[in-house]
């Protein structure tokens, strides 16, 4: 593999500045280093590549499958994403190994909305990252597509039942093919469900069975599915709709959410393979009817269509680092209300890629109470992958706001404790870092920190962290420089990584069993991962727990949706705080990514925009046709 | 150019099936053969590329210039994309001339909804079409990205100046950029526009100006900028926003169009290059303020983000046709709010690779009416081109329904009239394609017509129309059977329009002065077009004209919307109506894509779904990976 030098500047440049600066290999470079068939993958572009699903069938041994996640962060990052990309480089560009970083895509809402990019930074990038951060490959907009083909058939399908007579609506949902009426294949295994002869001749089915196959009667006050738009549009968070004149039978109030918070991008990042993510966007429950039962996307007769369009979308994208190594890039599923990970898809591809001595490198979104839990509960649980070891990314100024530094907000002057040395503050917030490690070792995974260096840390706090580290059980702790330098900064943590990777595979441990109880599930995460006392459940959310058991989804992951700020549901709670009550608000159903959740915490689905937001300093040089003022 | 060679069957099986049985030339092959350096193309996937924008500087001559058009159809279509399909079939594979056909995207709102492609049929067809028929290469999922960015800012926008005092609001929306506050781009040319010092320091403004400068004011109830989404979703059609309690100071009614209608898709079909586009997207005009004065995306500092949003989306997408031979697909403009052209880069492309003896062959939406009136009198118009002939596609069925034959309609068994011979109602209904002829002619276009052959028409009904066209005026008519046949169906059309393009390029006429008053332009199109008496508008359409005038966009061209199916704005109206009263209703202003538009009867923007919508056919073969249903 040829690696791309670094021809590093120093103040560090713009993030757009340093990946503009950095000629990307040509994407036919780096399938042909990857020992890719033409088969198994496609260009998109000159630097851009859909990895295809003949890749799943690979044979051979997978690589070592590395988590990075962190502490609790501060409203600004603590380096995740820069962390993983660091790493990859070092790991391929310095080292030699085989590395590719699995990443999330990010939502271009927040690119226009608050600056802020989800590639890296600094000299650890993916780039093209003009591409990422827009429509790359077209997947978040495919996701948008599916998402809402299922909610506009929702609502018309009502809208239908409810200005139709039981016969002429059973008349024009079964259409004759070939002559002869008859059910189509999600219309038999409709009737499979409700317990209807699937070889029946529509002819032969009773007024009564024609009826009920034919009425969804969708219970409109249950309804569960949301619009989408990849856009910050606050004015779309609560909407009315249906009121044009002919729909007015079925106006009702709902709202769009940001497209990282459907449930079909949780679904297609937990899907093994293309029969999988079938299954699952069949199971997907937009209400109930009103009876109680629920009513699937199979139902509606839209699972089919919505994969047709999820096809391409079901494919990594593949770009590079700016040092040249290979990068998956694949879903961006929520880490609140979904569970924050890339896709099963690309790992799985990648751990195959890179073979036995390689290594693949992915990432949990907020910290790791949220990131590394659902890792393993819901995406490790779902692919059956189990990683060698997990990465904490820790830094100076986090740990001092956990120690009782005064709070750190987005676009405020940083307070000067963070701008100067402050080892007792550094000792006093190193039990949020301590609570991690320890939670990693009882999920079974070996845990390195890496603290990420920033320039006004000193040697004296670095060091701290460091010690404090390999005290709390961290099989290794090493201080990273790889947003100033690229991957040489991030060798030592490279080095501790293959060190943790040595040893013997750990053997995983879940939080929880599927069997047990929905409220038991979350108070077992709520206890031994946040440090609860317990969970309290409030009147709505018992009542769902019991709707969701008695229609045969009690048995599914769980998934908490609260703040990242703090181990706690209380972002105020700072540090290592223990023996809280966590009280769960309402619970909801995601039956295709196979999981329900908590609503622990006010969640925004949709984020606005200020009053002066990013894009009214972005452009587009009509000269070069490169994109000004990204970032 | 190697050629495919078509292996048919009879009878002619469905398009999907067709199009799955071809195997296409894979891309590179085709940008060799087509000629095309690397700077000029890049692959997606396989089978598709994008043409970059670098090809509009080639050098050399350009090649013919044809526009398909038709008679005013039948709600089932006559065929015109499958004769542009057809015609370069045969001029490429079976006359080996240069030629590109350049046509619209499809929609994915209708593949879902009512089937029916828009990628020719039979054996006339473009490849890959689940491609085609699903998200291409992303460029409408673009456009709906940049027409909601827009809106979301403009709600925004409106919502943040009724919550802020004067001072605050100027404040944050002119921030220190290192370190002194500065004036951006956008915010220079608003100071312009409002005449105020264009280098002032943001502190040397008075409150006033500052004021002035960071209010835009909106005037609510004059919003024309809707949301977008390219799915059947009529309970989009009206709906009230902002009803979340952080917006409630700015709920407001408003809809979602289907993103063909948004005026970004005709700015895209109507930009010669990036500047004119990125020109193009600041003039959008979204709403008044309350002074009566426009304001643009320009005012809103959010047309360099657009344009962006849109950089990829401006480069047109080569697909192949069954036989081989380029086709570039690019924007999907409405044929009726706006003029239902592709692009005009993709033209200017598609005429240089041809070259001087080459062809490239493009369509209009609709009837000559429209489609043909539009293409001129905007397109043209924009474009500094000039066609050499104009295709104009009828039907023995379309004749005789304007003959006075039963109504046909979508998905009804058609009447027995069309299934067995009536010369004489082909003959009474020849007048509707005479007076597209002789449209034709006033625009100074020689009109080839192509008689699109059902099995069921008959020699002496083809034989007619051919020999009445040409004592029309026509320089040429032939029957053509490309759906059956594929190229070798329209070899004596191809022969027909290389004859007419022999002749020298007549002189392009446009029906009307841009230096004419607005009404005086419509009333030039209904009266030489249409063949109304008059227009009359309505008190509204008039104080709009009034308005329209004063605030500086009386110059601008007219696109009227109106049926398809007629001649006037009356879908009963068949034949040759004459003499009728073409009402305005209302009037809108496209100031990006340069054209008022006047609303001549009902249009509907957002489609619905049926009871069975299409989508409830469609799936994905999990094993093959494609789709099975779509068509």
């Amino acid at each position: 593999m040829r690696y791309l030098p670094l021809s590093r500047q120093t103040p560090v440049p713009s993030d757009l500045d340093i990946a503009f600066a950095q000629q990307p290999k040509l994407v036919d470079e780096l399938a042909r280093e990857m020992g890719l068939e033409p088969h198994e993958w496609e260009p998109h572009g000159r630097h851009k590549a859909k990895l295809l699903l003949p890749l799943l069938n690979k044979q051979g041994t997978d690589g070592h499958y590395v988590l990075v996640t962190g502490v609790n962060p501060t409203p600004l990052g603590e380096g995740k994403s820069t962390t993983s990309v660091g790493l990859c480089q070092a790991l391929g560009a310095h080292l030699g190994r085989n590395a590719i970083a699995c990443l999330r895509q990010p939502s271009q809402g927040p690119t226009f909305g608050i600056k802020g990019g989800a590639a890296g930074g600094g000299y650890a990038q993916v780039i093209p990252m003009d591409d990422l951060n827009l429509h790359l490959t077209g997947d978040m907009h495919a996701v948008t597509a599916a998402n809402n083909l299922l909610a506009a058939q929702l609502d018309a399908r009502i809208l239908h039942e409810a200005t139709q007579q039981d016969a002429a609506l059973f008349g024009r949902l079964v259409t004759p093919r070939q002559g002869a009426k008859c059910f189509s294949e999600s219309q038999r295994r409709r009737l499979a469900r409700l317990g209807l002869p699937v070889d029946a001749n529509p002819e032969d089915l009773t007024a009564e069975q024609a009826a009920r196959f034919a009425r969804l009667d969708v219970d409109v006050n249950s309804i569960t599915w949301n619009r989408v738009m990849d856009t910050n549009d606050r004015f779309l968070r609560r909407i009315t709709i249906g009121q044009g004149p002919a729909e007015s039978k079925a106006t009702r109030q709902t709202q769009f959410d940001i497209t990282p918070a459907s449930e079909v991008m949780a679904v297609l990042a937990l899907a093994k393979d293309l029969e999988d993510l079938r299954d699952r966007l069949r199971a997907i429950v937009v209400a109930s009817d009103r009876q109680g039962n629920p009513v699937t996307a199979d139902d509606l007769g839209a699972a089919g269509a919505m994969l047709v369009l999820l096809k391409d979308a079901a494919c990594p994208t593949l770009l590079q680092t700016l040092e040249g190594t290979p990068v998956l890039i694949h879903c961006g599923p929520f880490a609140n209300i979904a569970h924050g990970n890339s896709s099963v898809i690309a790992d799985r591809m990648a751990l195959k890629l890179v073979g036995p001595n390689g290594y693949v490198v992915t990432e949990g979104g907020f910290g790791a109470d949220n990131g590394m839990e659902k890792f393993v509960d819901i995406k490790c649980r779902a692919s059956g992958l189990s990683p060698s070891a997990v990465v904490i990314v820790a830094t100076v100024r986090a740990l001092k706001v956990h120690g009782g530094g005064p709070l750190i907000s987005l676009g405020a002057p940083l307070p000067a404790q963070y701008r100067s040395e402050d080892v007792s503050l550094v000792r006093s917030g190193f039990c949020n870092l301590a609570r991690h490690i320890e939670n990693a070792a009882k999920l079974g995974l070996p845990a390195v920190v890496a603290i990420n260096a920033f320039s006004t840390d000193t040697a004296a706090e670095l060091e701290l962290v460091r010690e404090m580290s390999v005290a709390a059980g961290a099989q290794g702790a090493v201080v990273c420089r790889h947003w100033e330098l690229g991957g040489e900064g991030a060798v030592d943590l490279a080095r501790a990584v293959e060190e943790a990777c040595a040893k013997p595979r750990p053997q995983l441990r879940f939080s929880y069993d599927l069997s047990l109880s929905i409220e038991s599930k979350l108070e077992a995460v709520a206890r031994t991962i946040y440090g609860a006392r317990c969970v309290e459940l409030s009147a709505l959310a018992k009542t769902q727990a019991e709707r969701f058991e008695r229609q045969g989804y009690g048995k599914m992951a769980v998934c908490i949706a609260k703040t990242p700020l703090s181990l706690s549901h209380d972002p105020k709670l700072l540090g290592s705080p223990r023996d809280f009550v966590l009280p769960v608000r309402e619970l909801r159903l995601s039956a295709g990514a196979g999981f329900v959740y908590a609503l622990a915490g006010d969640v925004t689905t949709m984020p606005g925009l200020p009053t002066r937001p990013a894009l009214m300093d972005i452009d587009l040089d009509v000269v070069t046709g490169r994109p000004i003022g990204l970032f």
